[in-house]
């Protein structure tokens, strides 16, 4: 079972990578960094007669890495009670990618994949952080994708996560059962 | 009661915006299309030393004409059981306006303002759209924002919205209690 | 197409009745009031050797009702963020006809029912009666019936449900679309 | 700190039983078998003239108790995607202390418990008892007691709670933060 993380924190060393290693090390798995790529907020033109414009960034690099692999985990800091920027602009582009002839199996190979999420949050991300998780299982639902556990870690300043006993074991134990 | 609406829709005169104009004509209120603005997403430098660097954008021009309003209607579209990526742009970045020493009263005014949202989605919203609405109101929590109402429209296609019926009522309705 | 009404209510012509007659007139429909009939709580026998044990009370004269109808309607006064306890204590017990021998086609007949759910409570119910929402989802996920629509009205007083004008529309419209 | 336990289970030894008992063994703190007790389910008699009649049951008693302690805890298995009846009568009934003469200090005292939350189901439960979680919240808000943390563990069959080892490890870390 090969994983990828996309990591969604536009932060380097954030307290939601530091958790996010508690499951998957840097030295494991593949570690996609949303900040170090470009990729352009989507422009709805599902319903245009020409179709979706081409789009010249990393979308389709990111989009083939994460087809290569059994098991994506999601990775974000809770901005706003919901994902990052970065993160919601690259889902929203997976619309695209739906519709690109280049990609006729897209939903189909995600169909395999296992998927879990780690976010964390300063504001009781316990319950405040709960619609996010509902967001991706309806993601996952969508994709007939498996939505396979969550880890919503406590933490606002840097380095702060490290007090959160409960989230770092449960991180450390997100691929067990 | 000055209203301003924040159209987070990344198409002209698609169903969202239909949907809204029940609730705001569009020749009344003040109608910010975030799409025609230039809005980067937030880089997290909230505990970087030197603060969030200077970005020259239309972020503050927006955030002056918001704070001279009384009623915000956020506006999306549902993309992936969230908001539109345009706005959540947005949205991020207010966090940088929290910590913009010329914007010393943000809070403070937001406090006044009342809030609404109207959503519209394509893949069963009146359910798979709750967990925006609860995002909705924990940012309305933290700014302690008055959350008045919403209005969840189901369309998925190009002028679909006007068969929920509901929906059209229920925006016409929106300010009335 | 025949529908039955749900009374969930502990009170007579409460402000949960009032809205409901909206949807359904009290002349219309079948309406089955809860407090009228003697329905035990449920013990969990699921797993005992013998199974459930025989109860002596009105639960499958109900089942009987509901399931000669099409349309099934909820009707509940919000007590504590979820249905009131008469609900749940009915349909705690459908566990209970769905291994009852006497019912072997009990999910067969639900499956081609269409549900639609009337809630009213006095704490913001239009956002903290979602989870109430959410669970008459999964209810009817479960079942795999229709869940069609829903409406939450705001009321705590006696009579105060008149005032909610947005509910009292929707009620009247919820079989509408 | 003083711990009570309020089971809901309707089965003895059931997977909520055993769950719980990772965090709270049997031999410590105050244990509350709902299932042991009489309590009748609420009448909503909040606006009746002569208020509440007096009910003859063990609903004060276990008022009492909880009142004793710091630490409530409850425990319930989920039925149909919210607690069992029997806790679900007993939290109803609550309303009826608030207005009880003899309880003119119920709010100020349960504004100093902290909560926590432990249910067991069988249907997805890290998604599907989310409602019941945030209900147990808007309780928690209601009363101003502090909601510190819950853990959801997945069982149906007697004895299948064992697998999970992720909610074991939860629950006996669950008064640790």
């Amino acid at each position: 079972m090969k994983t990828v993380v996309i990591h969604g924190s536009t932060r380097i060393n954030g307290n939601t990578e530091y958790l996010t290693y508690q499951a998957v090390p840097k030295d494991k798995g593949t570690h996609i960094y949303l900040r170090d790529h470009n990729i352009h907020p989507i422009v709805d033109q599902r319903h245009a007669e020409e179709g979706f414009d081409k789009i010249n960034d990393d979308l389709k690099d990111l989009i083939d890495i994460i087809l290569e692999h059994d098991i994506i985990l999601f990775s974000t800091p809770i901005y706003w009670y919901s994902m990052s920027g970065p993160m919601k602009i690259f889902i929203d582009r997976w619309s695209q990618i739906l519709r690109d002839p280049e990609y006729p199996h897209f939903r189909e190979e995600l169909r395999k994949k296992k998927v879990y999420l780690i976010a964390v949050g300063g504001d009781k991300p316990s319950i405040k952080g709960i619609p996010l998780v509902q967001q991706f299982n309806y993601i996952c639902q969508f994709y007939d994708m498996s939505f396979e556990g969550y880890v919503v870690g406590r933490a606002s300043k840097p380095g702060q996560i490290v007090h959160d006993k409960r989230a770092l074991k449960q991180a450390s134990l997100l691929f067990d059962t």
